[in-house]
């Protein structure tokens, strides 16, 4: 069984299952669980690691156009895990995204094991996958492909040359390392009523645009050309194809609305990028040819 | 360091942590994690686990006299793991308890990962941990010490005689695997002023009550005597007094009122039962010898 396929079950018995995060009572509630050498390794700072964990719950909270509110925290600490430096990130984290954390729960494990719920209010309307409508432009909120080349270069490690390469490289591992949930943008995107559908970019944009126009039952045609990619991705020897189109964990909003680029960049205050439409039939293309779901899966063999 | 010294640096950071789950909005919310090996093994069907997970989290509610509404679950599952039996599990028992799964997430994992957050409806007033105060009565709300001898009989098997020895075994083991979170109860004694502090029996009677009257800032005194104990539980070879006093994972509500056991008992409609006072000082003993706490601490050495 792939992740589709158990999500599918998911959903049968679990019809609200399906966006990024739940709408129940005016509030959205979403959960996300880290684990380690699975989503991050021990080599990376534990303030940093509880940093990201928070951040990621704020994400969907944030693709929901909600605004973050509480969450709870559930930790499984191997005897290697210094808790100081957890629950003080933790601290740190919850102040950066003004989020409380309100309770959690303690285990011993063999490996860190950080499962967090996060709850938001939604503050105008929520912002649904489910909206897009054929004709509407598709839009992203930053560049991407960042995330991807920077856990390459954790994973291989980088002899940069020069100053302006190292720099890259630093900040593309910052980009993977340290998300940046899009939490402002996603309110103002909410009090728009142009603005049809909306996603984080956790899978990958070719997953998570496959994502979108399923719950949309719509298709989609995107432009190579009109992707913005992370500043000088090619000089960091990576696939930058691939880490644009597939590469995780970049949590940009991907989202469409019934505005043109210029009046909507205007609306939020801040550059978005128009990447193509959204189409009636249920194709998704790049420069007219079908584009792959070929993101993160978890349970691919 | 222990379980209550890392609580007490959490509460220091998230002072709301304290209770059996956090008040925000009228909503009670909670969170617990249950571990592979550590809380649970393989040899444990996969629906028994997923209704064990859901059942501790809507303790939590109960204990908090509040009623369950939604809940997300975040999975980490290993290979072996029958997603379909752990999904079928988990609806079932969300209709048992009468709560809304609502979200999830999913992670491949090397040992099977369950951790839920779960939020509650305030109908009434919540119960806290702080509210006992000298002169109360302490109930207990059914016999305990099950709990731990069916999870003693579990590890070293039970090699019974006659049949009513089977059977109480299997009842033990039953009241191990299968816990009754009293979420009526907690609702009823929500609902009647003279109800001051509330707590649900995870950690042990010795450690809970240690928790409550901590955080009521008082003492307590109880009689053996009068603790109702597990059915035949002398009759399975296990150490009754230890399984009574400190077994964990009994999910019974232990809890302070300034009204007598017939009058309360009447009131809700069930036996409860009165086994000590709540007194003026910090100690808390047994039987008029000082009572430690004894139950189960992850993090103990």
């Amino acid at each position: 069984m792939n992740e589709n396929e158990i999500v599918a079950k998911l959903k049968k018995h679990f019809p609200r299952i399906g966006d990024d995060a739940a709408i129940v009572d005016g509030q959205v509630i979403t959960t996300d669980m880290l684990l380690e050498d699975v989503d991050f390794t021990r080599a990376v700072a534990l303030p940093r690691i509880a940093r990201k964990s928070l951040a990621v719950n704020v994400s969907d909270i944030a693709a929901m156009g909600a605004r973050p509110a509480y969450a709870v925290v559930a930790l499984g600490l191997p005897e290697w895990a210094d808790v100081d430096a957890l629950i003080g990130g933790f601290a740190e984290a919850a102040r950066e995204f003004a989020i409380e954390i309100v309770g959690g729960d303690l285990s011993r494990a063999e490996k860190l094991i950080i499962s967090i719920a996060a709850v938001g209010t939604i503050e105008t309307r929520p912002l649904l996958r489910s909206g897009a409508r054929p004709g509407d432009r598709l839009y992203l909120s930053r560049p991407i492909g960042g995330s991807a080349a920077g856990l390459e270069l954790l994973q291989r490690g980088f002899e940069g040359a020069g100053y302006a390469q190292r720099e890259t490289a630093q900040s593309a591992i910052r980009r993977h390392l340290d998300p940046e949930p899009e939490v402002a943008l996603g309110l103002a995107l909410a009090a728009i009523d142009e603005v049809t559908a909306c996603i984080d970019v956790s899978d990958g944009l070719s997953t998570d645009l496959h994502h979108l126009c399923d719950a949309s039952k719509c298709g989609a045609e995107i432009e190579r050309a009109r992707i913005p990619v992370f500043p000088d991705l090619a000089s960091l020897g990576v696939n930058v194809a691939n880490a644009v189109l597939h590469g995780g964990e970049e949590y940009a909003l991907l989202f469409t609305a019934s505005m043109r680029e210029a009046e909507l960049s205007e609306r939020v205050g801040r550059p978005v990028y128009a990447i193509g439409r959204v189409t009636g039939g249920r194709e998704v293309t790049l420069d007219g040819q079908p584009l792959e779901a070929q993101g993160f899966d978890h349970f691919a063999k």
